[in-house]
């Protein structure tokens, strides 16, 4: 399989959903959906919608069973990207190159379209979903964003901004504020394949796993946190540990996950 | 009855619940918990969980059905006012006469209490409901509170700052930034007690209304918007008519929503 290719034409799909998603035609409401397409239409590897669609595969489903929450986990990410960008917060002007959602919009609407990507997120989930399988996905969802997932991260995240972090409290803040939605990710395409509470479980393994290798990697690339902490090598070393038990949590599936295994492999090797 | 001594039995009951939603002994969250805690339990009519827990008691629920719904709605109120306070939005620095959330905990910290507010809010649905029930609840209140919804109302609200608005706008904005959330309360308590289609709809209709007599008379009260464009007289006219209707939805209950009837005359006449 040619990886790059494969991901290519995942993104494709999920961009075309999320510019479904994220149309309105009548006038009152134009300057917040345009806020929210400016963000969640930035581009962007749309890795944790992957996981979801290559998770349900995985589990025997399709990615018409996907996508809509392949889109709701998007739709959180950038709901996350937009606030932990606000002056408040890292105060950043650029993201993947354009000027952030407040440069562009002001303060109060980014703050607003951020507000709005979470509703919209649940409400799919809620709409598409058969109501057993909606609302295991969105406990879990709500759980992984919460006080002790996403935001709990970035709260920990702020308070220690300029303080030293030890190992064992960055693994703990980069496990709530990245890690957390990965797994959740994972768990929510084998829900939305219908799988059993084991795969279920095992996804959530190798997303988390997934998550916490991508995240280190990511820290090398940008020369920061863990890479300026402990190190380039040991870095390397932790995230590939970390991709090697990601890979070793999809034995239960076979074959049926051997893109998984290839996209993990992929990722471990990204240079970007 | 006795409305007031009523409705300050159903507040403890709900300050009661929310405490208990809103706590935890780990110490690694004790910041986000302290600034929910901090603007959920600062005290307020709890005019929204009351109506959610009318409206189940209307339909042949109990007090135990309508609990988590009417916290959940409840934590959206105070996650709503955390952001409308904000610098960027209304830059308020006393609420309830205490200094704001970001006032006391940072603009960060209060941005992040209310996101994580709107996902404890939808996680509680989706556990304590039954799941048909939850996934209607969901669906009406992520609705409610979305683009279409408050969001929305508080985009188009801070458009129309320092312009003047005409009564077609400005009741466009009070239905989708007010009036909306009490339609979804009554709906949801409806829901809650696992009444049919047609009482679910009664009851949005008396939520609607009520909601939107509440907010004209809060703007006489505060002598705001409504009561300024228009004058005291017209708003105090069509406060009423408003809260007739609202009366008038709930013929279908007979008396069963007799409670309702009086605290929509109660709060006709409230004087703060």
């Amino acid at each position: 399989m040619n990886v790059n290719k494969h991901l290519e034409g995942s993104r494709k799909l999920v961009d075309g959903a999320l510019g479904k998603y994220l149309s309105s035609k009548e006038k009152a409401y134009r300057t917040i959906y345009k806020a929210m397409r400016y963000s969640v239409l930035a581009g962007g590897k749309r890795i944790r919608p992957i996981l979801v669609i290559e998770s349900t595969k995985a589990c025997g489903g399709s990615i018409k069973d996907a996508m809509p929450t392949a889109c709701a986990v998007e739709m959180i990410h950038a709901y996350s990207l937009i606030h932990d960008d606000l002056p408040s917060m890292d105060n950043d002007d650029f993201r993947r190159g354009r000027p952030t959602c407040h440069k562009v919009f002001g303060e109060a609407n980014a703050i607003l379209a951020g507000d709005a990507l979470i509703p919209l997120a649940l409400n799919i989930l809620s709409k598409e979903m058969a109501p057993k399988r909606a609302v295991a996905a969105i406990g879990e969802l709500s759980d992984a964003i919460g006080t002790k997932g996403m935001v709990g991260g970035q709260v920990l995240d702020l308070e220690y901004k300029n303080k030293k972090k030890g190992l064992a409290t960055l693994i703990f803040i980069n496990r709530l504020k990245t890690s957390r939605l990965f797994e959740a990710s994972a768990k929510l395409g084998a829900i939305a394949a219908g799988a059993g509470q084991k795969k279920i479980d095992a996804m959530g393994r190798f997303g988390l796993y997934f998550g916490t290798s991508y995240q280190i990697i990511d820290d090398i690339l940008d020369k920061d946190d863990y890479a300026k902490a402990f190190g380039v090598e040991k870095a390397r070393r932790d995230s590939e540990a970390l991709m090697k038990k990601a890979i070793n949590s999809l034995d239960i599936f076979g074959k049926n996950a051997d893109t998984l295994r290839e996209i993990a492999a992929y990722f471990l090797k990204r240079k970007s």
